[in-house]
């Protein structure tokens, strides 16, 4: 995926219930040397899609898994590289959602992502929404 | 600014009113051949930002302009070049932003952002609140 490539994106953690991608600021440099809106959506929206796949990966369910809505809040510059951590939004439990998945080929997902820098300051979040259609496994 | 120059942007037209931005579907494919998510937001992100800041600079005002947050509904699959079509959202007038500006040095501004492919099915929508700065002119 020539989009993915540009971001220079690395998987930076996962523990089964958070997952981290990060990005190199120099890949994702915009004209006032902090980070492109742009790519710290793409690194948010991808560390959420990311994290919901693996999970139903893990649960043995081939699904393809699409993004539906986002809101993205841009808090603070950050003139550091990138670390996206998803996790499910409050109030939301997977072993729900794979039920839902295995009962009705579809289920809905609210995830929640942050990009803090090192000093713990919270540059941006991404609530989104995000859709599993079980494909032909 | 490498992520900019990875979407290939191009501007396909500005009346002064309505911004577009066009992106060859070729450098923004994911892997399920249609257009990436986060292409699809920075384009939508960009058309917006471009609008204000010429919108601006044809005022002769000098700005820094921002994104504040954004929501981003995704619609439908766009298998197609992508074109965004950035403006003002309704009930929101240039003129009025200008004169905040030029009192106050900064403005706030909500732009609509559509995508939408050649039979004209709406594929992605955007609505931003930007933030412009007076910069020292």
């Amino acid at each position: 995926m020539p989009p993915v490539r540009a971001l220079q994106l690395r998987l930076a953690d996962y523990d089964g219930h958070r997952l981290q991608l990060a990005a190199p600021l120099e890949a994702n440099i915009n004209d006032k040397g902090c980070a492109f809106g742009g790519s710290l959506t793409s690194v948010m929206t991808l560390s959420a899609w990311a994290l919901m796949s693996l999970k139903l990966e893990e649960a043995g369910l081939g699904c393809d898994v699409y993004v539906q809505d986002s809101h993205v809040r841009y808090l603070a510059p950050l003139y550091e590289d990138l670390l996206a951590e998803a996790t499910l939004c409050p109030d939301q439990g997977w072993p729900d959602i794979l039920d839902t998945l295995r009962t009705r080929g579809k289920a809905r997902a609210l995830l929640c992502v942050t990009i803090h820098d090192q000093s713990g300051q919270c540059c941006c979040t991404l609530e989104g929404r995000f859709v599993a259609l079980r494909s032909r496994d």
